[in-house]
Order: structure tokens, then C-alpha cells, then sequence
């Protein structure tokens, strides 16, 4: 048996294809279920984003087919902005290839998910990609390719200019699949995703034997979700020389004003003034000393603004009240949302709704329901700073247990959301987002709570008000008798009338 | 505000230091805890590797010292193989540069974990990483360098001869760092890393003032683990395309044989057989779809062969009872190991042992302790298979519950562990890994329940005896007595061959 000691061991290095083909259940495509569902998930992800940045109402159709033995089909088309067509290659033939520096919320992580499900499909299918999209001003191309994984590179079978009906992508892949033991979980991502995205209209096509829908639930477009520059926060060493690099030599105070949100001179000058740097001092004069400096000032100064929230896109009050409304049969809906934040410099929101539902389990803590940029998170959910979150709160004190079933949707936005593993399931411990969360856990317990007192009251009052309409009717019936009045006169205003009076006070 | 429209995103690659420096949690550097606990971790277990693979009793010092404020300096030292110099500058400054191509038992995964800890140092710290280091027939070598993370490649700050006093490896660093909160969390890694590694001894010096020793608890040096051809079951298309790229034009059948462990003339001959292949046909006259139909059947076949198990190395039943009984205060140990497996192809065991203690917390089911490659797992147990299985278990069949506190020491050998992530914390489901803890965890729990019961029944017996022994005792002095013998005979011999007799029975 020719085997090697380790001595001979040689040295190399592998590419990112390599490494997540080797270590494949870091990605989510572990096993032949773990892999359908996260195919689906990464294509239509993809899909809502590039329709959020076509500022329409996304549109996407899922046709999942079984053909022979464990082989699935899957096809996945939007109405989204398309990929133009000299990125094609590469967007999905490459693995960490994707749009470069944007600072603004996105499903997508950077351009692994994808090509991940391209990859997979290769090696457990012996199937190629077929891409076909059109993207602005042109009238559409086919590509059909496969993933080198050793170089990491596109291979090209097949590409031809082929007509697409509207902009758009669509997507053809083959996967070895388990269908049967994740369809629930596909249906219940896709149910949940148009709570949390409730413009978009999204169709489930099994097997051509059953088409399920979801949404539209709101007609309310969200507002174009922003790139921005980073926060000084986000101002770690390394970011700072990159930037220093980019720009060429200017003024210290010019290069932080150029190079930061919210940094204005009046903030620069205070900044520089606090650790005690020339304003005028030229950048290319700065040591790698003085730069790690003013890195660990940046991220230490306590009066920088906080971040611009325009690069996020919380989902919104009204928008997540059709969504849950249209999905369960829940009562007792209180929204509340959190001011922008950040994390290590990445701007991050909080916000959710709790609901009062049979629906839900009868448990001492609300059923909870995540979601990250938008994407529900249906799996790992024990380890997740939400449930971290939800377990440090004292839920009896809120009136909320067994009696009382409610469940929680919690949506945390932001531009970089710190998921433990490439699979993106489980959001890591981050101790900004588990404080802002459990001011959020708690504002919710409070409104439900006070919502349900509300009601009890409001059930009291009312049986009050039909007694105390009963005895006038009567009163109203004996005295129009005494007076030999025709009829019985209407009270029921008059009733109204009094109880508005009474519960205005 | 210079603000860019989605529309305008310019596209374009990351490198894999990019990707894991953006995303820094997902390899265990998420805060500044972790990073102090994962930067220990990677290097213990870089030098633990090495050592390995010299064949020497691993010796291991740790210093840490606290700098000014929050940035501690870092220093592990090994008698390991050292790195051969031409390979330094790489293997420290390149993201996923490693050994190629091996299958067998390491702790590190590819070439990630240290070059983590040098970038988290340079953009927390603003500290190269210093190699020192010897390899055979040299005399020492050392590098400064950092990481360019753009490039992935590493930036050589100095390199000189400098004499080491005998092999292996010494690599300091600076990193941003919360001792105080993860002092213990190291310790206790370190501890039961003595335990899984019972023939290392490691010591940590903290500060300077106080320095703690663990091992070496067992004088037994595994045998080296060899690298092995991999299983036919691990044979997707991605491997058996780029197998046959690699060795040029074949008869198929010795193809087979040459590329796969345990395939011989017969193993071959019935497989192709079974898919009707001729096996005289030449690999380079076989079609895409051909390599699909073997790669399908090579993962289907049932005959193979179980893999070859010298590729891993299990810690074994008198080494990890010695290294218990080191550690803990344990009572009623019992070993079980279970035969060699496989995963997707990968070969893995699994071992354990149970043991009784009051160290351990008194619950319905055994405390766990979680192994991977002999490295112990502390953090993300609750989604990991190892927990799921335990879950599992009636541990009450076992007579295990609070009134008898347990724990379970188990350990998962195998080429490939499969991570949920890349901070190596948490193993994924998978359904042969999480049979094979089944049955080793009932064997355990047979054995201890047969274990207490002979323990309560040699309690009984001991009492019965004693009491006997005090009847017998009063019966031969009361006759002595009557026959005026001198003195008490002794009988306590005669007792315990009577016991023996009956326990013999």
C-alpha cells in the first residue's frame, strides 16, 4: 500500500473552492437534505436581493422536479436586475466572487452561497449550471458551466445569446437530494420569507402536481437600501492602511472626512485634537505605529455620531403586521423597534412583533422566530444570540406562559450579521446586538402585557355595558309605557355616548 | 455623501484571508475572548501535530503575558518537527496553505487556525508573528512577518539564521485580549487536552508568576498515523476526475487498485463486474457520464472493504484511564471503543469511557466531555452530534441518574471531522457518526450498570464476610477456650479461601 510517512508530507495551498468542496457541511450542503434546502435558500435569497436593488416587486418562481432515483431538478427565476453578462462566469463559477465594498444590507454573504449549490451539483449530479438572464439594455444570454475546483475558476461548456422575456435570471441546476425530508422545512422558509419580505410574491412548484403561494402581503415597496462608507468604528488596522493606500497622500483631518460616515470637520478636529495629531500632517508621513494609533482611537472615541441607517432595511411596522396577519391566525400584534446601533463598527437594527396565538406551543417562553437581513433562520437555533437573548428574560413578569401562547419575530438588520458558520443559521454572541435585543424583549413584554390587560379590561367593560343597557332598555321600555309612549325609543347611542365619556377620562 | 447606487457595485474576488478577516467569527476570532482562547488552541495544537509526527513525547510551554492595557503577548514553544525554512514564510502568511493531500488523523484542519491568530494579531495588535524554528539537519531559522490579507500572501518583515537549541517550532505574537475571562476556560482546555494526549506534557506560564503543569500522565507513545489512500465510498466525481487527470492513461481495473486503498484484483474485478464495465477499458476513453455512473456506484457498492484504520489514532484504553486518573477524582472507569467506520468515505472510530465521580454534577444524564482528534471541544456543545446522541439514551436503564453522578469522556478519530465551522467547536449531524455513538454509549452504559452492580455486590459480600469472619472468630476462640489452647488461631486465611470458593461458584 503506497503510503507516505508524514516527513514527506508537501506543501501547497488549496483555493477557497477546494476548501469549502473538503469541508462542505461549514456551507450548509452537509448532507443530501441539509443540501436541497440550502440550495433553494442561497438561489432564492440571490433572487429577492437582486430584485430589492431593481426597486420592483420580486417575483419568484421555485420549480423543484424528481427525476430519476435521488435526483432533483431545481429551477429558480426572478424578475430581479439580472447579471450582466461578462460577470456571469464568474459570479457563479467562482467561489468569493461578488460585488466588492459594499457597505449595505444584503441577504447574500460575499458570493459563497450560490456556488456553493453550482458545486454541489457538479460532484453529486455530474451537472453543470444553466444561467440565463438579462440584465438592462440587453435582450439576454444563456450560460451553461461547471466549477474547476482546484483553480477555482469558471469552465465554460456552452453560452449563446438567448432571449429572456423580461430582466431577470433564471437558474437551472441538478442535486442529489433528499426531497421528501426537508419539503416542510423549504415550505415553512418560504412562508416565513414573505412575512419578512411581504412585497414579494414567491411560487412553489413541486413535481408539477402542486403549485403553492406566498404574498404578496404589502404593497409597500422599501426604500432603496444604500452603500455607504464605513463607520470610524469600523477603523481596524488593517482597513485604515487599505485606505490610506486607495486615496494617495492627503491631510490627516481630509483623509478621516473622506474616508468615514459622519465624520465632518468639526468631528475630525475634536478626534484629532483628542489624540493629539496635526490635522495637517500628510498620510503618507504616517508610520505603521501612528496608524495603529489612530485605529485604536477611532474604534475608542465615545463622540462620533451614531451610524447611518440608511444602508439598512428594517421591514417595518405596518409591512410585518400584513405579513404575520396574512400568514397566522394571531391577535394581540405589538411591534417596536430599536435606534441604529452598531457593532465593531457595522450599523445594525433590531426589531420584532409579538403575537398572542393558538397556534403557537403553550410554553413558559415565546415560541421565537429569527431572521437576519430579512432571511428566516430555521435551523442551530439553540446557540443564537436571540435565544441567548430570550432565555435572559423573566417572561411571567409580561403575563406571558403556558395560558397565554405568544411567539416572537425578531428581525436583526445590519451590514455584516455575524453568523457563526458559512451556513448562516445561527448568529454568534455579540454583546452590542444581545443588549440592544434585550431592550427590544423587553419593550415587546411590556406592550403585550399591557395589551392584554387592555383587553381583559375592555371584556369587563363591555359585559358592564350590555348589563347596563340591558336595565335602561327596561327603564327606557317602563317609563315610555308610563308616559303611553308608541314604540320603544332607541338607547343604544345614548349608551355609547356614556361609556366613550367614562373610558376617555 | 459620496453614496454609490446598488447599480453601480463593481464586482470582483476575495482571497481567502478577506473572507475569513471579514468574517473573523466564523474562525473562532469573533471577540476578544475567543481570540485569546482560539489563538492558545491553534498553536497547542499546531505544536501538539508536529510533535506527533517526530515521534517524540511532546513537550509544550505556554507564556502569556498581559502588555500595557488589553494586548497580551503570546508564546508557545514545541519539540516538533520544526518547518523547514523555504516553507515558513507561507504556512504562517498564507490563508489555506498546508499539507497536501493527506488522509489521516490531524488535529488542524487546512492551514487556517494559526494564520487566523497572526491576522488577528496584526489588525488588533499591530504585531508581526516571530518564527522561530529548527528542522532536521538545520540549525535554526527565524522569520518576522505579517499577512498581506488582499494578496493572501505573506509580508516577510526579517529573516535570519539564529541558532535553536534542539527542533521543533516557537512562535510569539501580540494580540487584543481578555485574559481574565477566558484564563479558566485555557486552563481546563489544557488540562483535558493532557488527558486525550496522555503522553504530552504542557505547561502555561502566566505572567510570570505562576506557572501550571499538565501531564505526562502515560509513558505509551501512539504509533505514528499513516497517511492512507482514500476509501472507495469517498470516490465523488470532483476526486475520481482529478485522480484520473493525475496518473495520465490506465486499464481501468488498475486504476482502481492504484487509487483507492483496500481495491484489489478480486474487490476490482467483482465491481466492474456489478456495473459492466470491461476492466480493460482506458480512463482516457471514459466520458464525463461514464465517471458519473462510477463515482455513483464506487459510493453505493456494499463490498468494500471497512477502511483502513491506521490512518487514525484513537487515545486507547490504558493511556485515557491514565490520564483520568490523573486528573480526577474518578472512580469506576470503563473503556469501549467501537470498530472502524466510515463517513462519505472517511475513515473514523469511535472510543470512550464512563466514569463515577462527585466532581461531577449530579443529572439524569452524564456530564460529556467532547473529543475530536484528541482535542477537547468547550464551547457550542448543544448542537453537536456528540449531545444529540446522548440525548438519545435512556441513561435510567443504566442505574444512571443523580443519585450516581456520571461522566462520559468520548472521542471522535477520524481523516475528516466534519465541522459545523471553522472555529472547529461543534460537530455536525451526520448519520454514521451519530449510529456508532449510540452503540458505543449503550456498551458504556451496560458496562457501568454491570460495573455498579458488582460494586453493591461486592459491598454485600464484603459485610457478609465480615460478620462471618467475627462469628468464625468468637466460635474458634470459645473452642480453643474449651480444649485450654493457647492463644487465638488465626483464621482469616481460612475465611477468604471459603469466600473465594463461593465467588468462584
Amino acid at each position: 500500500m503506497n503510503q507516505k510517512t508524514p516527513l514527506e508530507t508537501t506543501f501547497g495551498s488549496i483555493s477557497p473552492a477546494e476548501f469549502f468542496y473538503r469541508n462542505r457541511q461549514m456551507a450548509g450542503f452537509g448532507n443530501s437534505s441539509q443540501a436541497v434546502y440550502s440550495t433553494i435558500r442561497e438561489l432564492v435569497e440571490n433572487s429577492l436581493d437582486s430584485c430589492e436593488d431593481a426597486e420592483r416587486y420580486p417575483d419568484v418562481h421555485i420549480r423543484i422536479s424528481c427525476e430519476e432515483s435521488d435526483i432533483l431538478s431545481v429551477r429558480v427565476a426572478d424578475n430581479g436586475t439580472g447579471v450582466p453578462a461578462e460577470y456571469v462566469p464568474e459570479a457563479f463559477g467562482k467561489i468569493l466572487f461578488g460585488s466588492k465594498y459594499h457597505e449595505r444590507q444584503r441577504r447574500g454573504t460575499f458570493g459563497l452561497g450560490v456556488t456553493m449549490a453550482v458545486l454541489y451539483g457538479q460532484i453529486t449530479a455530474n451537472s453543470p449550471v444553466l444561467i440565463h438572464t438579462r440584465s438592462r439594455n440587453t435582450s439576454g444570454t444563456e450560460y451553461t458551466l461547471f466549477i474547476d475546483v482546484e483553480s477555482n475558476e469558471p469552465l465554460i461548456e456552452a453560452t449563446n445569446l438567448q432571449e429572456r422575456e423580461y430582466e431577470g435570471t433564471t437558474i437551472t441546476l441538478r442535486i442529489q437530494g433528499d426531497l421528501k425530508r426537508v419539503q416542510e422545512r423549504i415550505v415553512e422558509y418560504l412562508r416565513l420569507t414573505a412575512v419578512s419580505t411581504p412585497h414579494s410574491k414567491i411560487s412553489l412548484d413541486i413535481d408539477g402536481s402542486e403549485t403553492i403561494e406566498f404574498g404578496r402581503w404589502s404593497n409597500e415597496i422599501p426604500p432603496l437600501v444604500l452603500s455607504s462608507k464605513p463607520h470610524p468604528r469600523a477603523a481596524d488596522l488593517e482597513l485604515l492602511r487599505r485606505f490610506m493606500q486607495r486615496v494617495g497622500n492627503k491631510r490627516l483631518q481630509d483623509f478621516l472626512i473622506d474616508s468615514f460616515q459622519k465624520v465632518g470637520v468639526k468631528t475630525s478636529t475634536r478626534f484629532l485634537r483628542f489624540i493629539s495629531f496635526d490635522p495637517n500632517q500628510e498620510t503618507n508621513t504616517l508610520t505603521r505605529d501612528d496608524l495603529s494609533r489612530i485605529s485604536e482611537a477611532l474604534r475608542k472615541y465615545d463622540d462620533f455620531e451614531s451610524p447611518d441607517p440608511r444602508s439598512l432595511s428594517p421591514i417595518g411596522k405596518s409591512p410585518i403586521i400584513d405579513g404575520l396577519n396574512s400568514t397566522f391566525n394571531v391577535s394581540n400584534i405589538h411591534y417596536s423597534i430599536r435606534p441604529p446601533s452598531e457593532w465593531q463598527g457595522n450599523p445594525f437594527i433590531v426589531e420584532g412583533a409579538i403575537v398572542l396565538s393558538d397556534d403557537f406551543a403553550r410554553s413558559e417562553i415565546p415560541t421565537l422566530y429569527r431572521f437576519a437581513n430579512r432571511v428566516p433562520l430555521l435551523y442551530d437555533s439553540s446557540e443564537d444570540v436571540m435565544t441567548k437573548a430570550l432565555k435572559r428574560i423573566n417572561w411571567k413578569r409580561y403575563t406571558i406562559g403556558a395560558s397565554s401562547p405568544a411567539a416572537l419575530f425578531v428581525h436583526l438588520c445590519s451590514t455584516r450579521i455575524p453568523y457563526k458558520a458559512a451556513g448562516k443559521q445561527s448568529i454568534g454572541t455579540i454583546s452590542e446586538i444581545e443588549n440592544e435585543l434585550l431592550y427590544l424583549f423587553k419593550e415587546l413584554g411590556r406592550r403585550f402585557n399591557k395589551g392584554l390587560r387592555k383587553e381583559q379590561r375592555s371584556v369587563r367593560e363591555s359585559k358592564k355595558m350590555r348589563e347596563f343597557a340591558r336595565t335602561f332598555r327596561n327603564l327606557v321600555k317602563f317609563s315610555a309605557d308610563l308616559a303611553d309612549f308608541e314604540g320603544i325609543p332607541k338607547t343604544s347611542h345614548l349608551i355609547q355616548q356614556l361609556f366613550e365619556v367614562a373610558s376617555d377620562e
